[in-house]
């Protein structure tokens, strides 16, 4: 059976480009790169090679690129790091952020150590930039904000320029998850105000276990893993060394090949968008699909059915890969914590159905889905 | 040049296998573990067999087995959570642990979170049982001991059985950092009275960026990484999946050939001591080299001159990879922690060069060290 694979958000395939970057490192380039001999410095100059690639593209310097397992360490470390390090005693999130987030925030609530804001949304599910301009004018403490760049449920984009104006002008600390806008999106962290930002290789056609942490230069914060001097003391443990040059090489390809990509990419997503509310009656588009929306990303709701109850299990045996955009542990499906805060009250009368997109994705494959689901519905 | 890699207690190569078990996930298996669709849930039955053959391997439950990213993040969260979730408010180590223990337990002392005393060594460097009874003996706090299996320098081993009486003599938390051991030696986690043990791919052929973290069935610990639900709760991040399967695989291969293999690099680490210590004058081996040691690490002493203060430097200008069992930065090198402690005064007059090998080494590279080190001497 033709697999068809429309979960792009959630991990993506290796470009086999970036295995073959990685390939002198799994076999024989393999020396510690903490090791002084030359065997090692070789590893090390790898990694700084990939760290000055990473920050040439995100317009940073080198020095504020830390390389970690992953987009969780990553936000684990920032809001940990904001809350012991730099003094943050109030936290202001939303409620549609990725677990790494919400749950990091909730446990800090719940010991006590900080105060807890959830801004609203509007609804097109974007941030209120009034109601958080509220909170931080509330805000005695000192505070920080985390909110995500793009959701990667709906594919909501944040206007990071706009609340990073408003975190300056309150002298907040601004962390945005970015795992799903880094090696799809142009950054330029020179001209933005944000003092943390974070990406995973495996969501743009890298390696699984590899991310990285942009911490500002104008602040200073401790590891959250302790040990050996790796990362000039900010991450410890032995490099994933091919899981960096992989990490560099992906994002290197994502970049050159932007303009094309993306626009490849959007037109699958509008095209499919199209196909599915011209041909299903009561399907609706979740988040601001038109508008500020990942071009990854499509999440549209069918009508609770007999049949669309069905849906990502029969989609499942005809070997097309979609998400419910609902975590699911037992099998069971349940709907997730961002449809119930975008939906609420509504949602339970929902089938939500996560679409997403890469270059390797072709309007036929989308021709496919849409042939599969009439069959279906 | 032909290279002669003697440091494989730093890192080790990748073995051609391993790869090979890793490259269908590097290649087309890149579903995410935690999709509910069937080529997700084939990559989540990747990891459980993977886990399960851990299991088997250390003897104790898969459900007892934790992927991390590596041996610094594992023993990370073996501490934190001892202290955080089991309610340990004094801690007993030594002053030769790695720095992923020293310096998350000296973090958690320096916040006033915890007591902290550091064991008694002996002449040899083993931990003085005596002084660790007599800490035990004393201390009314719940207490956390955390010492090393093997020492990553000098390889001096310690009586985990022993000290796991100890333990449970006193009701102590036991974390053992089994980094150096753990894919070299056999385990018998169900009859040892140990409540962490760690492990990391890279020490025995396996992929970097990989690590196991056992957590003892009886206790119930909170992760270090908050996030999504995958390693049933309790580390956070989307699964590094071709590390894990190439962890299990590396031990596997470990464990299979254990005797053959030992002995072989047994005989070469003892016939290059006998070599060193007949052919210069002054050189003496540091540690327990010919008692309880690992047999993968020999290390030595040269007296200080003008020409062995440039040893290290000199051969790795002759392509011979080892380590001072230093932690360098600047180039500069400075005896380590581990030498200062176990031969306190005498270390500067000391130049210390850890020789540590692996199956791939051979009695002909052995020959071809001794003879560039009379050059050079
Ligand atoms: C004894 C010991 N513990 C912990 C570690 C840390 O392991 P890693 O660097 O893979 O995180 C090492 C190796 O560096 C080690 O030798
Ligand atoms: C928005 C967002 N943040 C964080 C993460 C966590 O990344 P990882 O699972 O690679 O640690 C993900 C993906 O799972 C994500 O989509």
């Amino acid at each position: 059976m033709h697999r068809i694979y429309f979960d792009n958000a959630a991990t993506t395939a290796l470009a086999p480009e970036v295995l073959e970057a990685m390939m002198p490192f799994l076999t024989e380039k393999f020396g510690n790169p903490s090791s002084i001999y030359s065997y090692g410095r070789e590893s090390k100059m790898a990694i700084e090679a990939a760290r000055k690639t990473v920050a040439r593209i995100l317009n940073c310097n080198p020095g504020e690129i830390f390389f970690t397992s992953g987009g969780t360490e990553s936000s684990n470390t920032a809001i940990n790091a904001s809350v012991n390090d730099l003094g943050c005693k109030h936290i202001i999130t939303s409620p549609i952020e990725h677990h790494a987030t919400l749950h990091t925030v909730e446990n800090l609530e719940k010991k006590g150590i900080v105060r807890l804001s959830i801004v609203k949304l509007t609804d097109k599910g974007h941030i209120d930039m009034a109601d958080l301009e509220s909170l931080l004018a509330n805000s005695p403490e000192k505070t920080l904000v985390t909110l995500m760049h793009a959701n990667n449920e709906v594919g909501n984009i944040l206007d990071i320029q706009a609340v990073g104006e408003l975190c300056k002008k309150y002298d907040a600390i601004f962390h945005s998850d970015t795992v799903q806008t880094v090696g799809h999106y142009p950054f330029d962290l020179k001209n933005t105000y944000v003092h943390f930002i974070n990406g995973a290789g495996h969501k743009f056609h890298g390696p699984k276990g590899v991310g990285i942490l942009y911490v500002n230069e104008n602040i200073q914060i401790k590891p959250l893993i302790n040990g050996g001097s790796q990362e000039r003391n900010m991450r410890a443990g032995t490099e994933n060394l091919y899981g960096i040059v992989g990490f560099a090489k992906a994002l290197e390809m994502a970049t050159e090949h932007y303009n094309n990509d993306s626009e490849y990419i959007r037109g699958l997503k509008s095209y499919m968008a199209e196909q599915l509310t011209h041909t299903f009656a009561g399907v609706s588009c979740n988040g601001d699909t038109n508008g500020r929306s990942l071009y990854t990303v499509l999440n549209v709701s069918f009508p609770k059915t007999d049949k669309t109850d069905m849906l990502l299990f029969n989609l499942d045996m005809a070997g097309i890969c979609v998400s419910g955009g609902s975590a699911c542990s037992s099998g069971a499906s349940s709907v997730s914590h961002v449809i119930k805060a975008l939906y609420n009250g509504k949602s339970e009368t929902m089938v939500p159905i996560r679409f997403s997109f890469s270059k390797q994705n072709t309007k036929e494959e989308v021709d496919a889905v849409i042939e599969k689901l009439k069959d279906l519905i």
